[in-house]
């Protein structure tokens, strides 16, 4: 049976156009985030050699996606080199661009293997407190932040894995990380000590994603997330996501918009 | 007079279609990935409300430009909207995409002012050596590093200003900041005590820039980058570019690929 996240990022059509009509809402209204962003990245690999790995991608809400209408998106192979393949993705709701991603894909290469190493702010065995996706559609995750946190979405570092298995493809495996990589730096990037907007107050304004080691979502993961700027009613937020033993899995940076 | 980067963005052309001729080689061959940002931000530019100021841009470089060879920029006016309009340019030699980007452009807004500080690593009265940047058409630049540092182009903390006035004008001295944003990166991206590759060895992969305050590029700012993770032939880095008074200009992260 296929995963959460293979249902979800499954597009129909070929070539260069795909559709899908799996777009919940958050709060019953907006798209997710993730789930586009997951859903655009599913549609770039259809047209790339399953031998090069997701390599990174750099997107933009362009604007608010509604729940319960179809996106169709386009994609333009851009370059299929001997190592890298670019490929742009256009992702359409009732005729206007919703969100519009640059994504590459990587021949795997053997090199030298360092990161800079920062243990977990909190540890697996600190991160007592289960706490759940805020909508029942995207609750495939098991999510765990230290006690006496608030206990809505965290605004904090928090360890996630997949509740199911994950398929053994990159693509899905990329896709899941993606999808729960919209999470948290919204909420991050507010100033210290201010109280996070009522809905629609906030929203993600782009996002990249640098896809650096192959991982299993299905593990544990540690999330973490920080806050860098808040201004001209834009936050900046950088985190990065490592696995259990400490390997650093992706980096995510994100502006978003806050309207008070 | 115009100035420097100015000259150096200006294209020609109209609508959505620009061209330029200023195509000046690293090493009298390849382009510079930072000009050709440059260049591609002027054009996005063209095309927006000059009330709308630069906000930020992402963008791939999908394959060695030539020096010497005109650019065609296209521009894609994805979205104008009541706050943000979103860009697509892509940079064509020969036939050939070289270069894609999104970028968007802000209506400015008066919100609450907020960003992590950071102390600058270097002082500006530490850094007490003048170094040069590696072309003569590219050296419109002071900087200065530390004593004792490497003369080379800096892989290290850095302060900059550019020797002339730059115009009045966002757009101008958002090109300025593109330009330099791209020096650093690559060479911070490799492992500890790793030397660096000889020419060709090192390319910039990606560059996502965040352009958080206005800033006038003729003052001192500082330049530090940091390594995150080198692995599968991908270095990622990130910096940050701040003014004397520490206020956080912009933001910075990019991947480099490493054959060495």
């Amino acid at each position: 049976m296929p995963s959460w996240i293979a249902e979800m990022v499954r597009l129909r059509g070929d070539g260069n156009d795909f559709a899908t009509s799996v777009s919940p809402g958050v709060g019953g209204r907006r798209l997710y985030g993730g789930l586009i962003a997951a859903q655009a990245l599913a549609a770039a690999a259809a047209t790339v050699d399953p031998a090069r790995l997701p390599q990174s991608l750099h997107a933009y809400y362009i604007k608010g996606g509604k729940a319960g209408v179809d996106v169709e998106f386009t994609v333009e192979r851009t370059r299929d080199g001997r190592s890298f393949n670019t490929r742009r993705v256009t992702a359409v709701q009732n005729g206007a661009a919703i969100f519009e991603m640059l994504a590459s894909f990587h021949r795997p290469e053997a090199t030298t293997d360092w990161q800079r190493t920062e243990p977990p702010r909190l540890t697996l065995a600190d991160a007592t407190v289960a706490t759940r996706m805020p909508e029942r559609w995207a609750d495939h995750f098991d999510v765990r932040i230290a006690p006496g946190a608030p206990l809505d979405w965290p605004n904090q570092p928090f360890w996630f894995r997949t509740r199911e298995p994950i398929e053994d493809d990159p693509v899905l495996r990329a896709c899941a990380l993606t999808f729960i990589s919209d999470l948290g730096l919204v909420s991050a990037a507010r100033p210290p000590g201010q109280e996070m907007p009522g809905p629609g107050g906030a929203a993600s304004l782009d996002h990249a994603l640098w896809l650096l080691r192959p991982s299993d979502p299905h593990h544990w993961h540690f999330y973490d997330s920080v806050a860098l700027s808040h201004s001209d009613a834009r936050g900046l937020a950088r985190g990065s996501i490592q696995t259990e033993d400490g390997t650093l899995i992706a980096s995510v940076a994100q502006e978003s918009l806050w309207r008070m």
